[in-house]
């Protein structure tokens, strides 16, 4: 137990920081800062967040809550008007019956992925996640000392996590539970409906905890996700109003999750986080009667979306993974490069235009993919291809 | 790794979670709230929040924000601005010069605690804690699979954590860190400068990382508090708007690190956070210039805690830990129970005052005790006195 000690006076850093990397995206953010506060012209395809503020109602709602005085601590699970409308969200959008106890109100998305590790595994479990992915899967289940079990996706599999993948590798050793995102980022693939059944099912089989990462739903251009809970009433479903609610910076989400498990989670989030926000909740809450507003928002991804699958192709970037929902592009560019960070920071550089790596969501085929964002403006669309054109030749 | 399944077909809860209690004031909370609903009038003695909501300033500038359009990611350490003026409140407010790139905006203390806990200590790892203390530290270092040393508080000793016992506790077993509140919650007692530099010392003699809780800095009723950083620049500071300036609800809070901690807590908060939410960070840059209307706020406690200190031994609750700072009263009451839990129940149930057992704090001395917060209205702790006067005879 005792730690190698540089200096005997200064002790070090845990061991598992070793394990944590950052996010290259946020690196390619700073560069771009920079870019910009030296007089360049930036187009920022590279951020994962809506440029459209959140929703009138919502932001009149947080003003309603400052006027009535104190944004005190909520329940830990918060607001019980909350959980019950994200209850009825399911009756209404996915003919799904949730009780509003099996709701949980989160500090957005992160919390819910924090809460769903520490409350299902013990240290030295394996979780399946796909590469690519997000990339704070891997790095959150490093730093709880959880194993990741990377399932890379493949085209003869639809670029899906499918039963199959998470079997062949429960075979070579088991796995204690998966981790599936629909749509997904970085790519905006979906899982079906039957596809997600057969996830379930498989989980029932084995025995496996199946979380299931829903943040992009609401965002769709062909037919509407589907959720876990349809087929599994015991898959742990993690949400978020960072996306489709376009409230990034509120830090608000939540999960579903089955009712034995609402207590020790509980116990968690009274540890951990106390509540969420207080006005981020209040403001939640206004966001589901929106939708006209949040439509509109998502009209505009539709038309960037097109903008983009029509015009890449003809500069040369055309072998990407279907986009059937999300904000983003994932495209594979290795007729270009195969050293996705440092073509991203020449294309920053030459041409101004803000792309990830793909080396942030999958630190080996990565290398020879990139991500671009549609959640700005058309103009910014329109405007990338027409940059990168000329420097693509 | 194989864990015990009561049905194949689902799988049990982390085994974590038989470490991780609720928090009692929570249940007290719930108690009270059923109570009121039946008509009841409770006297609200049990909550650790300021019944003032946060300054107007702080208010007027989350409305501007709101105003103003997205609220969107900040950087994973938080916003430049706010990074800069906790700064300045290290040199103003104790003459300590620390740059802002060692300020790490936080999602609450309860973010600080988690990012301390997992930058600095692999799991197994032994890190030193009072009893009583707040119940959380010993609910996430379990949680994170390390390893709460209760130290216990005595009379001789000040009712504080001193060096001495520390080095006791490490001589028995070699401890990792330790973590020091002061003002204490549950009790209000300070950590003097000469105490606060010895405990500095010892940690730099031992190798140990030491994380000072200073969450009810600015609340003290005699002398002002001492911050680490006075005596030990390699101190991890935690800090918080929840209490001082009345900001519990807005989730937002700080750590000091030192300069080789930066980048790793960086890195665990992209992971684990994203970003403090935005709102709740130019609120508190805001709060920082409303200090008259915090002073009258802090002066209607010290009004409450004379009340108290006045009133309280006059019907029998004389035995109490010293009240330096914060806004509680931790009192023995051996002459009463020996069940501090029953005793909170029936207290509440025939005179309408809640108040948190000390079991909460202390699983062990706790049974005698309760914890007053006196963060309400002098009419409250007045209508306590008088109550209680009554059932205690």
């Amino acid at each position: 137990m005792t730690k190698a000690r540089p200096n005997l006076h200064l002790p070090v850093v845990a061991r598992r920081m070793e394990r944590v990397s950052s996010f290259l995206a946020m690196d390619v953010l700073s560069a771009a800062a920079a870019k910009e506060r030296q007089g360049g012209s930036v187009i920022h395809m590279e951020v994962g967040q809506p440029s459209a503020p959140a929703p009138r109602a919502a932001r009149e709602a947080a003003k309603t809550a400052l006027d009535l005085g104190r944004i005190g601590y909520t329940e830990a699970l918060g607001l019980s008007s909350l959980r019950e409308r994200i209850a009825r969200h399911y009756r209404d959008s996915y003919g799904v019956g949730v009780s509003a106890e099996r709701i949980v109100v989160t500090t957005g998305s992160s919390a819910g992925f924090v809460l769903a590790f520490l409350s299902l595994f013990d240290p030295g479990q394996r979780i399946a996640i796909t590469a690519p992915g997000y990339p704070a899967y891997r790095n959150i289940l490093e730093a709880l000392d959880l194993e990741p079990v990377i399932v890379p996706l493949s085209k003869p599999e639809g670029w899906i996590m499918t039963a199959q993948a998470v079997e062949r590798a429960h075979a070579e050793r088991p796995i204690h539970g998966i981790l599936a995102m629909s749509p997904a980022n970085p790519s905006g693939t979906m899982i079906g409906r039957d596809a997600l059944a057969e996830l379930g099912a498989m989980c029932r089989r084995l025995g496996l905890w199946f979380i299931s990462d829903e943040i992009y739903h609401g965002l769709t251009y062909s037919a509407p996700a589907s959720t876990a809970l349809s087929s599994d009433d015991d898959a742990i479903i993690i949400n978020s109003f960072s996306k489709y609610y376009c409230m990034t910076g509120w830090r608000i989400g939540w999960m579903v999750v089955p009712e034995r498990v609402v207590r020790p989670i509980e116990r968690l989030a009274q540890n951990f986080y106390i509540s969420p926000p207080y006005l981020s909740q209040v403001a939640a809450l206004a966001a589901f009667e929106a939708i006209d507003e949040l439509e509109i928002v998502k009209a505009g991804y539709a038309r960037n979306r097109a903008i983009l699958l029509e015009e890449l192709p003809r500069i040369g970037i055309s072998d990407m993974h279907p986009v059937d929902g999300a904000f983003y592009i994932y495209a594979d560019i290795a007729r270009f490069t195969n050293d996705s960070i440092a073509f991203c920071k020449r294309m920053l550089d030459e041409t101004g235009v803000a792309a990830t790596p793909g080396m942030d969501f999958d630190p080996v085929e990565g290398a020879h993919y990139l991500r671009f964002s549609f959640a700005g403006s058309e103009n910014d669309c329109r405007e990338t291809v027409s940059r990168l054109a000329a420097w693509l030749k």
